[in-house]
């Protein structure tokens, strides 16, 4: 029904994640919508990422290019960070959730996604190995399992400390429990039930 | 937080309609993971449109550029098409919805967007005048009303029936009632009152 091109790019669009083929319809229209310059630095914005940006060679989360080979991130090559607690996460974005609190001061390890039977991820298409190669040369004290509290985050967590426990390092699991600010009466009761069992005795002094 | 490319890239996602900050960024990322080769297909689908194709410059219709100039589309250059009756639509989109019910064999006008004063846009925004401009050359006797049955539809309709009726051509609105296979006790009273206020004398023979 569309001129080629336009097709062309509502499928291109309809790849995205969670862009399904309404919205892909509906972003290609506002693309010929808007002025030529303005959708031409989305195009321009998408080949500079793809120029420039690359995975850090050791922690896998994002670093800007250095010229072919894929360069160290901030935060590998800020000599300010603790060099023996790694904390694991599942995406680079998550990494920025956890700069937020201020509270950690180690390393990162980025999988690139957790472990899923029915998207068919195992732990061989993860940055699993790339993990366990670390803790010897780096000295690693602490890895802090800091994937999501869902079935895939808990399953790719309890993989891994079955992994990492006999190299006989710290292996923590982050919390789970009622979000701070969270009402008793709204919360699903998985998640009430983990909070009462990570329940901690309060210091009654 | 992130690289400044990876940050304009969420930024120009971002502006996308429908892409929310947290979607944008998903969308980022994803774009980082995928094979070069991919994400810069996105890139080019994108240059290839904004390069090729316009809006035809009779109905405002999706058209393929030629040279320079805005070319007249598919439905404008087809000569089997009836040259008086002319439905209009929002957008170009809503031309493909027409076209597969294969009941409507005129011409097409596209507004390009509805009578919203809240979203600040106003009759001068649209191709009204361009409408109006193109009854006496084209000798139209039927103007179909197919905004969308919504109250930015609905206004852009009754604005533009008022004036085209001085103009002494047959103005129609396309009818609001239930949908086919739909269920009279989901239907909200909007549209129920609607198609009662559309009924139509049933032919007992």
């Amino acid at each position: 029904m569309y001129a080629a091109p336009v097709q062309e790019l509502i499928d291109e669009l309809g790849r995205l994640p969670g862009v399904g083929p309404k919205s892909a319809q509906r972003i290609a229209f506002h693309l010929l919508r808007v002025e030529s310059i303005d959708a031409l630095r989305l195009a321009d914005s998408i080949r500079t990422v793809k120029e420039r940006i690359s995975f850090c060679r050791r922690c896998f989360n994002v670093a800007e290019r250095e010229g072919d080979e894929a360069a160290l991130c901030g935060v590998c090559t800020d000599s300010r960070r603790e060099q023996t607690v790694v904390c694991v996460v599942e995406d680079p974005r998550d990494i920025v959730a956890v700069e937020k609190t201020q509270e950690f001061h180690g390393r990162y390890h980025v999988l690139q996604g957790a472990i899923s039977p029915i998207a068919g991820i195992g732990p061989e298409q993860l940055r699993v190995k790339e993990l366990l190669a670390r803790v010897e040369p780096e000295a690693i004290t602490e890895v802090i399992l800091c994937t999501n509290p869902t079935i895939e985050g808990e399953t790719t967590a309890m993989y891994l400390a079955r992994l990492l426990k006999p190299l006989g390092i710290k292996v923590t699991r982050i919390a789970s429990g009622l979000p701070v600010g969270g009402d008793l009466e709204y919360a699903d009761e998985l998640t009430l039930g983990r909070a009462l069992e990570g329940r901690r005795e309060v210091d009654g002094s």
